[in-house]
């Protein structure tokens, strides 16, 4: 199966320029690009009307599902949201809840151009099922506790296979949520299969405050002495690390992954991006859930990743708009361990999304990558491919179940989640 | 001419009660809110399937053409931004590039359901010829100290005329860019015709103390004292104000306009939005203009005034969604002298938007108003609808021109104004 995509211009991401030409989609793999394919005849032919085409998002940091709790509880504080909204009503999951409430997060990193997600939630057979159906790639990321280790070696072994839509990796919820016992267990599995680990960290004021009375160490530096991190990894949010933290980051090769959406609207504070980016620390970005965002839109998150930085430093020149394009596709991408999904070129995956340059906001023409991180929306987004497959396009769905079916479950399923509410 | 939007949700911002319903349009104006219409036959149904019908957003501060320099001068320090880029763009200005210009930034306010701008720019009646060519309502604000006070006189008598798409207010560009003699002298017409005023206020650190070195007076107070605002009107920015000063907004009915994007984007500073609602000081939003922003999109704008405060205050519940919606809609109207345009009720202009609650980031249903804040974007509009004529409807515009020669005046302008750019 040959996609054809023709009269495109095209941004690799390997660097800041643009070419005009074509992009040729053999299975799932890029076979082509150039000023002019003339290869084997296509089976389809997309012309893009000298639209971008460009490496999709990589969503670094997800809880797909969570999407039920979107609007559920907004403007509380913290410590209200989580303990009388998000558990209570997590804690009445039922069987294929997680399946369903997927789905409607896959509609939505469709529309933004996100063409794979970082997913770290409960029964990973469900978001599989879920990502698999739709077409959609899934980096898994399970922090349950309650999954002994063997299953995490037998998952982890059997679900990494090349090309596959779905790859998974190891971590813990948090150091506040996981006993010392399970932390050096998954750092110990993660040394024996010399892979990287993943958790929140340094998220909260109050997060790090209760580390250092229980461990006399703050989080990151308390995870490493334990083992963890030995590979490298990624950590999510980032806001709260000390200079000796920056440095671990560095050496280790833990990529930083920023949340600003999430951690804007709940108050937990801005990430010093630029402290790391000038350490030479290794930047990603990511939605976080729905629960606390409220939506799963990279553009947003690009436009805070740039824009808190300018207005916390008060120096306009502060995150260069191109840099931020680069950690929302090829940082991402290799954090989740996607080194096949980063930029476009031959061979690589065929992840792709096409800009819209014909709408308003990305007219007149000056800087594009730029402006896609400044004036972008979800409405620019006209295409999005995901393994050499058009799953939305001109802001319609081709996925495998009617739209409004995944909406009836996602209502259905939420609004028996909101009767149990404290 | 009867347009029937039947079957919908309503959201009059009267309260934040959401009815199920028919709206009925005659002319420009609506004449039916209610269960089930049931008058004379109209010309046009629209069948809205449950989606939610609202006011359209109100941008309380723009300058509409300046689109010609969106991302043309990303990630650099205002001074060089605003001096190496924007000023000897501008300069080069000739007859009908601002009509041009202002056409494709309506084209994008009708994207993100803004149904009116506050327009601050050079040469009305190019201003005007393109709102009323594109069937938009603009405001129009014109601060040019070039034009003598007698055509300022005239112009605020001609063009106010009820129920047009076009009105007309007086005001300066700045404390900094205009003479003592101006000041006074627009503060006088203002009080001659019983008048409000408005200008760029509190917007720097910078400002406020050249002001300060100038007059011995922060720029508010200043002004204040000059007459001006003796008949309330309108801040724009307003990130630095003094007590004193926010109690006199109170005092004289100054609105606050915020500008979030623009703010945060030029590394201008956070306006104490909360502080001046604990005042009881009246708040409406503005995109500012492209050059700085870069879109024209009032989703942006509510998203960062809420989420500004809760960060900056380390307060998750701090400025609540549903008051947010409300500066943008009915605040950002008032301000704007469009009462007529402020809620949807019998009587009022028919200025209405239409959002998607079938777009996957609206869904599941939980609290559609706060939704609309946290996780809204211009995918999610539908329907524009300005003066009773749908413009935008299912990513489609129904303007004057077709959108291809809108762009390429647009395109062709700013090539010239960048060429002579220094």
């Amino acid at each position: 199966m040959i996609t054809l995509l023709k009269n495109a211009r095209i941004l690799s991401m390997k660097d800041d320029k643009i070419i005009f030409g074509d992009i040729a989609v053999t299975d799932n793999c890029i076979s082509y690009i150039g000023d002019h394919y003339e290869g084997q005849t296509p089976d389809r032919v997309i012309d893009c009307q000298q639209n971008l085409l460009m490496p999709g998002f990589k969503d670094a940091h997800a809880h797909t599902a969570m999407v039920f709790a979107r609007s559920a509880a907004d403007d509380l504080p913290l410590h209200d949201w989580l303990y009388e909204t998000i558990f209570p009503m997590e804690a009445q999951f039922q069987s294929n809840d997680i399946y369903h409430l997927t789905k409607l997060g896959i509609l939505e990193y469709l529309t933004s151009g996100i063409t794979a997600a970082f997913d770290m939630y409960f029964v990973p057979p469900e978001i599989i099922r879920a990502s698999e159906e739709m077409g959609f790639r899934t980096v898994i990321l399970a922090t349950s506790d309650k999954e002994p280790i063997s299953l995490l070696r037998e998952r982890y072994l059997g679900y990494n296979k090349e090309n596959s839509l779905i790859s998974y990796q190891l971590g813990i919820h948090a150091e506040y949520t996981t006993s010392p016992e399970r932390i050096k267990a998954v750092a110990d599995l993660a040394k024996e299969l010399h892979a990287p680990t993943f958790t929140h960290v340094g998220e909260t004021e109050s997060e790090v405050q209760g580390c250092v009375k229980r461990y006399g160490k703050t989080p990151l530096s308390y995870l490493v002495s334990q083992g963890f991190f030995a590979n490298g990894g990624g950590a999510f949010h980032c806001n709260y690390f000390t200079k000796e933290e920056i440095e671990l980051c560095k050496k280790l090769g833990i990529y930083v992954v920023t949340n600003p959406g999430s951690n804007v609207k709940l108050a937990s504070g801005i990430a010093p991006l630029v402290e790391y980016q000038k350490a030479g620390v290794k930047l990603a970005i990511g939605t976080d859930g729905a629960a606390s965002n409220n939506s799963l839109d990279m553009f947003k998150e690009m436009y805070l990743a740039s824009v808190l930085q300018k207005v916390s430093r008060k120096d306009a020149s502060a995150m260069d708009g191109f840099d931020v394009l680069k950690m929302a596709t090829v940082g991402s991408a290799h954090v989740m361990g996607l080194k096949d999904a980063d930029v476009l070129e031959v061979g690589k995956l065929a992840d792709i999304i096409m800009i819209d340059l014909q709408n308003p906001a990305m007219q007149p023409i000056h800087n594009i990558p730029k402006n896609i991180v400044y004036a972008g929306s979800k409405d620019i987004v006209k295409m999005t491919m995901i393994n050499g497959k058009v799953l939305y396009y001109n802001h319609e769905f081709f996925v495998n179940e009617p739209i409004a079916s995944i909406y009836e479950n996602a209502q259905r399923i939420t609004d028996r989640l909101g009767k149990k509410k404290c």
